[in-house]
């Protein structure tokens, strides 16, 4: 290690193992007391100014800079180096703001999340729409600080979840989607006799959703002594080093397909976490490299594997073997068209596969227009509900089904959902591309899973942050982002099971 | 607030959050993954050293004393000046000791528990008594950092866990407990066949005592929107707050007996911790008095009241219906006798009400006599067989149920374990005096157990720390600890048990 970057170790390790005590507190939440949340708020609150300070002060100022000359650069390892842009990365991002600003936009938020919540159960737009309004003003105001020449307000934004994506490359992005698909989710809507999904919706007690979502999990490569499975009101994965992952489940006893994906697409953002380095973990590097990244792998295993038909040949029998009364009479056939079946729908977590990047687009439209100013707070239930009907030909009877549904801007999360579909997109183009290095499709009819688990730990998830979204595609695939391969997926994939050609 | 005292408030809330999040790590320990343990060590590690770094520095240093001025202390609340106390008794013991030493204390801790697991695993006390005796020269050596004149070396020890009972009065204590007792002890030896317990023996399915040992938490006034139950390998309480008060349990299905005093137990240790002041929990002065004190909530709940023949008139109606097969031809009586039975035994956490003082008594000598030099490592386990022959006629087969079964010595803790014996001592001291101010027994028999705790939470919880353990119970009942009503309690009931008048 050079000397120079050990003196920047110790505050490294300080904001580490501050972050790990929110990450816990955080964790921690669903299952502690009902009425502890108030002061345990208070005790998160200390506990984040302090991760704060460990990074943003005096002494980093100085030493990171001396960091980031030629000479000193020459003495850093492969990582060390990763973590000095990171922190330049994170430091310029949070230096920039003024501390009274920060504390109380931190504070806003801690009110924000009930407001909204309370806003959805009540479908009570109004009383949350002031909170918002806040919320975007300081986004939109931190954004600026942010901006770098010949960036768009919202292109700052965006590049706190996934750098390198601006507004003019998710343009193109989102618009072949359309062109593409568009014309694809018409025609399926027409056809919904092809597949009937009530083989799901019988009763399938919760018990023995548990003990097979615990096995589909094991069964991809996820290791459970390095992690667990627990349960939550929304599925969610969580980590406090590459040897301690954690997600969450949530079981429907009349949805037999929710729990199950759930459980393959978590299980997939914590085998990313899992296959970071050991020298990585625990650093400002030890995390995977961007929202999109991290999404590309538990969508890869939630849809281009998990939803496939080769995936469920090896262990469909195990599942029947679980329900004999629902299930013996469902061939695997069925069961794999019942867990594809696509209907343009309200609500973005329960929406299928092919509908999804319709909910991302109009979220990414709607941020666009908010930090273009093109419109104010009051107008953007309506904006909402005539996206819907535009692209999904369905409109929200309501806002708790509309633009309440999400929590993503109470908590100032102004530019990820577009990371949701970029996911999704890289899922494609990284399944193209094992095909040309392995044969997948043996594998998963083989119920042979670790090759392709150990391919991506080798190409993606060892490096965490070191390298960035980019840089891991060209690396692996010789090409960068490209979502031609998404575009190809759908449209045979739902071509062939709506029979439209 | 005196403004003198806002200045200290940052140092107080940030040591308050880093204890806070050790706390929830080593809470969480117990179900996280399993080989997360390594990495997670190291995250503790740095946030212990934070939460000393945030009260031993030069700013409190130079605050403490002005803080502690006769002028000054008039400026400061009830509670405030409790803080300001319990801040220079944790100063001095913490900045006496070198900061080099204290780090290298904390590392042999760090690696003496699973040492000491293994050799009791193994019987193989050999492999463990090198640690052992390292810990035991840290001891020693604090305590002499520590001890004030007129001390003796093990009174520094005893001082951090009780404060005020220094070895003359326990030497007192102890000899009282043991003219008094040991014939008791000896003639039911004699009659061991006057109570049947194997009525506790049949096969109990362990989700219907989970259920019993939430109603039982309840029932005595465990509020579970600001607590929680779990489960571990040796019960436990702990906190964050008073709002967030957790407690596990273990559930043997052969053991009736075991989980739902373990439960009313821990729920007692809980009673105190939700019972303290909004005002100071969170702060120094937010926990329960001492060990001892805290102990005698949670025997007086456990011995007094949940071994009662009148706690159970209410409730046993209730446990019969829980398991019909195992206890319809099992009388209350008969069931309030076997959940008495004594009989001497050989590990601590087993023991019966009435031979509990000896295994206390035998650990008090010993730790008298390593702190005297009158032992090496390599006696203790002789002399630790030969007291249990002395003291309860039975001796250990092997160290695994001798000297190695407790680990609290791993741990550090020498002069800990007296505070059990006088945990107990002040329950039946509380018992007696509540019989003085309300009518215990109709209480407890009509189902009424609010009444206690809340004389007990007037009296006892909310004060936290801001009294001693003799200042509250002189306020409480009007004299010092006195162990008289111990001797009183253990003598009637046990002769009337085992019909020996």
């Amino acid at each position: 290690m050079s000397e120079l970057f050990q003196k920047l170790q110790p505050y490294l390790d300080r904001a580490f193992a501050l972050g790990s005590a929110c990450t816990l507190f955080n964790w921690d939440q669903y299952s502690a007391p009902k009425e502890s949340i108030e002061n345990t708020a208070k005790i998160i609150g200390i506990l984040s100014g302090e991760q704060y300070r460990a990074l943003i002060n005096d002494q980093v100022k100085e030493l990171l800079p001396r960091l980031s000359t030629e000479d000193a650069q020459k003495e850093l390892s492969f990582h060390e180096k990763a973590i000095v842009r990171l922190l330049n990365k994170q430091y310029d991002k949070l230096s920039l703001i003024p501390p009274e600003e920060y504390s109380a936009y931190s504070a806003l938020l801690a009110q924000a999340y009930p407001i909204w919540e309370a806003a959805k159960n009540n479908n009570d737009y109004a009383s949350y729409a002031p909170t918002l309004e806040k919320i975007i003003e300081y986004s939109k105001k931190f954004a600026a600080y942010a901006q770098k020449d010949g960036q768009t307000l919202y292109d700052a934004a965006l590049d706190d979840y996934e750098e390198g994506f601006t507004t003019q490359i998710l343009d193109d992005f989102f618009g072949r989607l359309r062109t593409a698909l568009a014309p694809l989710v018409k025609a399926i809507r027409q056809k919904q006799d092809v597949i009937n999904v009530r083989c799901l919706q019988k009763f399938y007690p919760a018990d023995t959703q548990k003990e097979f979502c615990h096995f589909l999990a094991q069964y991809i490569g996820f290791d459970f002594n390095r992690g667990l499975m627990s349960e939550s009101e929304h599925p969610f994965t969580t980590n406090l080093h590459n040897h301690d992952v954690r997600f969450t489940n949530h079981y429907y006893e009349n949805k037999l397909d929710s729990a199950i994906f759930s459980a393959i697409h978590e299980a997939g953002h914590g085998l990313y976490e899992q296959g970071i380095d050991d020298d990585i973990t625990m650093t400002l590097a030890g995390g995977g490299t961007s929202m999109g990244m991290h999404e590309s792998q538990s969508r890869f295993y939630e849809n281009n594997v998990g939803r496939s038909l080769e995936f469920w040949k090896p262990i469909y029998g195990k599942l029947v073997q679980l329900y004999p009364q629902q299930l013996s009479d469902v061939s695997l056939e069925e069961f794999y068209k019942a867990i594809n079946a696509s209907c343009p729908s309200l609500i973005r977590t329960e929406a299928d596969e092919l509908t999804y990047p319709f909910h991302i687009m109009i979220r990414y439209e709607i941020e666009k227009a908010i930090f273009a100013g093109e419109v104010t707070v009051d107008e953007l239930p309506a904006l909402w509900n005539k996206k819907y009907e535009e692209y999904l030909g369905i409109t929200p009877q309501n806002d708790t089904e509309g633009i309440l549904q999400d929590m993503h801007w109470s908590g100032g999360s102004f530019g990820y959902f577009p990371s949701y579909a970029i996911g999704s997109a890289i899922a494609a183009q990284i399944y193209h591309h094992l095909e040309t290095v392995m044969p997948v499709k043996t594998c998963l009819e083989e119920g042979n899973l670790m090759p392709i688990r150990d391919y991506l730990k080798e190409h993606i998830h060892r490096f965490g942050c070191c390298k960035t979204t980019q840089e891991i595609l060209t690396d692996m695939t010789g090409e960068g982002f490209n979502p031609e391969y998404y575009i190809q997926y759908l449209t045979e994939k739902y071509s062939r099971l709506y029979e439209l050609r």
